[in-house]
């Protein structure tokens, strides 16, 4: 029960206080809800740029987090240790900027910082409005990055279908194995965030699913990136769909392996690559993602198709929690020296 | 090709042109579709406010109706003989004396012209933009009004949840069996319309279901009206619900009677009344909405119970169809004298 | 932090285990996973008719209980201190008379003894299997039985219907306003639990909704006592439905006063009824059923029709949570002196 | 009312009578109802294994077929012209072998004819229970085999995944350009058939998608026999996951190329391969099911990523629809002579 013994010693000593701003949308909310719950720390500022006033109870009444949503001023929100930054891309970044500036601990969840190539980043998205900061940018996904998170001042959580996705075919990069990637991602709803359009309107994704952003989906750098910092350098083809569910999300992973590998020897390489791991449970048959909603988990099988010698890896996690917000905790509690699953723990 | 050889028939003879105008809603364009594909009609213009440019294809690729939504402008669409009026309330009322002015046979979607008083549309909306047209409009519910409506240049449509509460307790009403009613509506999120809103977003939806416009729904003042014109003169309660499905509309309608009235008996008042009804099935067991969906029916069953003596009926539609759209055609069907289920028979 | 001081002092002394028999269905199986992580109890034995022998991790990837399935056998689960039943209505009896003869404190999730009339329960049910039991059972619905639920061998715990019509409608009934009464329920599909038919298949469920056991649900009488137990003595008008989605229930009540009350007087009364209560919020627009997903909250909101003078009362509550097992689990805590809310608080 | 008009004409010759067999599951049924409406044929008997003696119409309201399902009698049955065969796979041969001693013209919905090499049917499936018939079958795709389903008097209708990956893939097999295949299909739960079972339980699939079948679908062989007639002959990897809908196929497919390819070209390949097709439409962006909801369409889109090389083409049908009954009516249209899209015309 490690939540029992933090929090007996957190209520001795403060409790850092931690902001979240951009708590309108679904996964800055969510943050909020997360911190607020923590036994360690405090939520600090909850700010939205539109329904400012509204109680956050109000908005989100399943979150149950009886605070105002605040203009942002950080001036008045001076106090705070640390805060996760839920704005758009691009507008994340300057926001980040001025609270490094005020020594304020960062935890972006945008893509700003996600990219260590300034170039890369302009390719995909725009030039970048902070590039001085890319460097000392830590990527926030703990199974790859734990150590440098731990003295972290800056952590670009990562996006969600390259938590998946990076999780999913670690262990094949890592051993070299990785010749060729197709990611088929299906994604439930929450993952197109909170604004109201046709594509998100009941009406247009009830009874249907479709893939999107094809064939350019912004997640791919990300991915490329991760998986060649672990050996396999190759462009990967990624596509995503929208389906018809709220939260959840499941990446199909085909790799051609650059030499015969047995499904028992690949089951191996994820059953040591994953053994310690807290949060990603490897299974015999393919997840679903309601085994991962609501949890910090990511849940993996891997097949080997005798047939075509195609290596499968399925993945799945819940977009808004370990595909984001719960993902931003497991940051926050390493970079405060706290129990990595402190607050996140299934229930 | 049946269509095909039809089709040619009638353009032998001059066949009726019909526009849309508000096409780029659900109900209007589903409208256009039943128009384009109706054997005796053809399709004048469909119009929108926004997508103006777009193909209707394009937005509603399921109609398959390949034309342009075009701007509004009567001079331009001024040989169509009838239109179909898609507008909000209150907006409506203008565009409909418009084209009453040039002798186009209207039906209207909108509550404009359902209330025949125009103080009690002031009560529940605001004061009536054209009070003189409400006198010549036919009430659109052809169980009712069949033969007011063969003659009729305005038709107001009526509400999709009225289209079912009418039909539901007509009988009962018209047997002077009425003390007091509770109508518990439930439907689908196209009823809501096409408007993006946090209200409509799938994530607000989908799991989730919740009353709505309590305890004052518009909708109310029009059952109330023509359950009166069948004698039952009492206010009603009613409530809508909003649920996690696309189309379809179910009530529930608990109905105290005036004297004790058995079962058998119950059954017999609607077997009679609907015997004959192309479009109305009285069935045995509560009818789902699922039955009904896409097609013009209403579907109905009557119970007693026992121990409250009370009536019970559930009628199911769908909402963009019997509720709107395809009682529009119906209704336009009889203005022409067609026969009443041309274009929109079961299939 | 209630469980954080709980769990440290529970881990001083004994745990007391609970067993969950019938832990294959939707109920138990939630059951077993709140006692597995809850801070004072330790989870006994689980039993299942089927899947015996298959791990619970297995059966409910998401409930995360690594324990296996095991057939029932009194003598060797002996050692447990309480027990939840979950099993059928009628099959249930039996069981829990061998417990409570062996002196395992019980929990009953089934209609056996609810009813404090057998002859009721023969009218609904079939000839009463223990009847000399019902006397020392306690209804358990903490917010009108707590005290007697704190010293109880054996709880009946309610109907997720009555949970929410009971916290619904007892205010009204015990000032003694209540002179008629609808409800009309709307449920979930995990109310129909996991027995796999025609009526639960995706394909029949999706897109649809439809009433169902209409005029006599077997809640009804249920209802009806711990109303009559409050004063208010009539029968009820009560039908439920199915709508597509998993886990939620919403109640619409519709009540006709004794005498005409105010709406702020009506939500007065509510204030004062609830004020103090853990697990009842009342605000101030109808509930949505997401607001309480996989929580022990039953959230209501009181309206006045002025037109009818009716009272409306909304009541939203997980049927698997506070319609069952959460509280189960709040009733466990009543029994053996735990904090009402602990192992079940919002997270 | 066309289909009347056209209906008398047929019946003054006589009308050609269709029984389906297995008229209880999904497919059957639907192929009752198109029959029942049908202009030129006329339903004969409708049979089931289970629900004998039910309406039609009580089993499936929506199909609105005023049948009884009868015992299977093929004396009692003997004037039919030609049948529909909806029975699981390996059931279907034996009864397929009886109609056609006694004449009957055979549609069979199961994969019994569908592979022409009996060892690969034995591989995938068991022992072929009719080798001897293998070589009269016709694969029922029209747009591969229009001419020859024209004399055929046993149709294999093919699997609905086949469907849509064949007519997605097929312009770039004929056209010598594939090198490697990974095809991710995604799926309705109509898919899975009518049986009842934890997998099909709407609790199992509300809010949640999975793989199924890992790594080996019995629809690859398929699929790899036609691609490998058209000049393809290598095996694909074929991946299906159930998503939660009711009816809709959408399929990813991701092929390496022998050599580059612009997107222009292919997309002026896909465009010459269809662009007279009545039943598939190349759209440019990708298709969503919806688009194809209760159709015999297929939509079709191809994109080039530029960056890896790769083609990727989206495919969407319905998968009861062109992908199981609407294209038996295609290939019954085709088997009479009648005009190919008689009775499933989009409406």
């Amino acid at each position: 029960m490690p939540d029992a013994a933090v929090a007996t010693d957190a209520s001795a000593t403060a409790r850092p206080r931690v902001a979240v701003f951009g708590a309108g949308g679904y996964a800055g909310a969510l943050c909020a809800r997360l911190i607020d719950r923590h036994p360690t720390f405090e939520l600090g500022a909850v700010t939205a740029r539109s329904d400012v006033g509204r109680m956050l109870d109000d908005v989100y009444p399943h979150h149950r987090v009886n605070r105002p949503l605040e203009e942002l001023d950080l001036d008045r929100h001076a106090g705070v240790e640390a805060a996760i930054v839920a704005y758009p891309h691009g507008a994340a970044a300057e926001l980040v900027a001025a609270l490094r500036e005020r020594g304020v601990r960062v935890i972006d969840l945008s893509a700003d910082f996600r990219l260590r190539d300034a170039a890369v980043y302009g390719e995909w998205y725009r030039d970048h409005p902070a590039p001085e900061l890319i460097d000392g940018a830590v990527y926030g996904l703990p199974e790859l990055y734990r150590e440098r998170l731990a003295g972290a001042d800056l952590v670009a959580n990562p996006g969600c279908f390259p938590t998946a996705a990076i999780l999913g075919l670690a262990p094949l990069a890592r051993a070299g194995l990785v010749a060729d990637i197709v990611v088929d991602a299906k994604t439930g709803v929450s993952g197109a965030g909170r604004g109201a359009s046709d594509k998100t309107h009941f009406v247009t994704v009830d009874e249907n699913m479709n893939p999107y952003s094809v064939p350019r989906h912004r997640h791919t750098p990300e991915i490329e990136q991760e998986l060649a910092a672990l050996g396999a350098r190759r462009p990967i083809t990624f596509t995503a769909h929208l389906v018809p569910l709220d939260q959840g999300e499941l990446l199909s992973c085909y790799v051609t392996t650059s030499e015969p590998l047995a499904e028992r020897d690949a089951r191996a390489l994820y059953a040591e690559a994953y053994g310690e791991e807290p949060f990603v449970e490897v299974v015999e048959r393919p997840p679903g993602v309601k085994d991962v909603r609501e949890t910090n988990m990511c849940r993996l099988s891997v097949h080997c198709d005798a047939r075509t010698g195609r290596v499968l890896v399925f993945a799945a996690i819940d977009n808004l929690w370990k595909g984001t917000a719960s993902q931003a905790i497991q940051n926050l509690n390493l970079m405060f020296g706290r129990p990595e699953g402190e607050g996140i723990e299934p229930r």
